[in-house]
């Protein structure tokens, strides 16, 4: 991965930057124009740094209110800023809720949301009778006590590929319902529980349906068995529980060897 | 301890609430008429639960944008409210910013602000070249290498009884400018550094000074002579540099075992 020279560049450079927020305040990541979007800010910061529109692509939609340490956008631009100052020259224009925390040159071809082999989501639970202010902010307040062994063995029957149409939003466009769940890791620490999801990609609302449906079978409200007849029946009408936004935070996005 | 009973209550009786909040978007714990602050919040939940509008005390006037996990407030009331449903009723009528973590009867002569016996703000500094939008919100990034040994050293001339003006803002009430600090711990966790400062009670903004002091130390802007002869001065003038709010907050109030 090359530095950018800070010659007037002739051919347009391909950039990736990791980029962090607190999405209490946006309707979601992508942009809308006129609501608040992180995406909005994000153009609006880079027109300001490059003095140029760089159209720009981003890894996870994410939902309004959902937040991230670890989106990743690209952008092709003709501005020679050196890519070691970027993220300092965005942070400078952006909103202390959204900061740029690393940024790279890399191969033409690469495509943030494209080119993701695999995300990563974290959800964050917190289970006890109350919760302070600082802490609910970037997690749900459930005082029903959770069984976490049930909410694991439910989540097991989610792993592996199918068809995950059950835990989509009726705003998902139409298209291939099919994805590919690695791994969802339950882990307790002190009165939290992390929800932890890794797929090659997620449907809209998928993680917050998953946590939703893991809290009802956390509860005693569904048997884990319940929720495998759920997935296969593939009918989002099988599921009506949406776990809140604040909780959910698109944790990293992973990238083949050579885009790291 | 006692519950209040559910039955009517003929006496006011007296209650401590513990009280969390993120204060960035307030102006402050205490109440102005034309804007939001975290005790005209209160009171307006206050006035839904007991239904009646009840005068209230807070142990610690914080700044604009400054946090608390531990404010303690108390109120008289004659509504029966059993306190263990107290913070439930509460929580229901104050917005996710602000939120009650527990509630107790206490004697009558317990006042959150003049009982307390010492109280303890956390700061909260991130230390390195990028802060990623969740944790800034709640911690002063710096991007200077900041030398702890020397911030330790500078902070030990601060500790025992002094006339604190030095460490005072220009808005601070005349009156007794001495306090005791008792402790100033400096711990680095990761790329945190985290100051802890325990005194029986703060002047204005006192905290703010005495971070923004050491940060001088620590990027090597004024040896801790110096510092321990800005305090000597007892001279606002001396001091110049205000670590800001959203770093800061109000950890634990104590109070004697009867109050507790």
């Amino acid at each position: 991965m090359r530095s950018i020279s800070s010659d007037c560049a002739d051919e347009a450079r391909n950039i990736k930057v990791v980029v962090s927020y607190d999405g209490t305040d946006y309707f979601g990541f992508q942009y809308q124009p006129k609501v608040p979007t992180v995406e909005g800010e994000l153009r609006k910061a880079l027109s300001k740094v490059l003095k140029e529109n760089a159209p720009l692509w981003g890894a996870g939609r994410t939902d309004a209110g959902v937040h991230a340490l670890g989106q990743v956008i690209n952008f092709r631009t003709h501005c020679a800023v050196p890519v070691e100052k970027l993220c300092i020259a965005l942070n400078r224009h952006l909103p202390p809720s959204v900061r740029a925390t690393g940024a790279d040159e890399v191969s033409s071809d690469f495509n943030a949301r494209h080119s993701a082999l695999s995300r990563h989501y974290r959800y964050d639970i917190v289970n006890a009778p109350v919760c302070d202010a600082i802490t609910g902010r970037f997690a749900w307040h459930v005082k029903s006590p959770l069984n976490v062994t049930v909410m694991g063995d439910a989540a097991r029957k989610l792993i592996g590929v199918h068809d995950f149409t059950s835990f989509s939003s009726a705003s998902e466009d139409e298209g291939c319902m099919i994805r590919r769940v690695d791994e969802i890791g339950i882990r307790e620490a002190g009165n939290h529980i992390f929800v932890d999801v890794w797929a090659n990609a997620f449907l809209r609302s998928m993680v917050r349906k998953i946590v939703g449906t893991l809290f009802e079978a956390g509860i005693g409200r569904r048997t884990p068995e319940e929720v495998a007849a759920m997935l296969k029946a593939a009918d989002r009408k099988c599921t009506d529980k949406l776990a809140p936004a604040n909780g959910l935070c698109l944790w990293e996005v992973r990238y083949s060897e050579k885009d790291v």
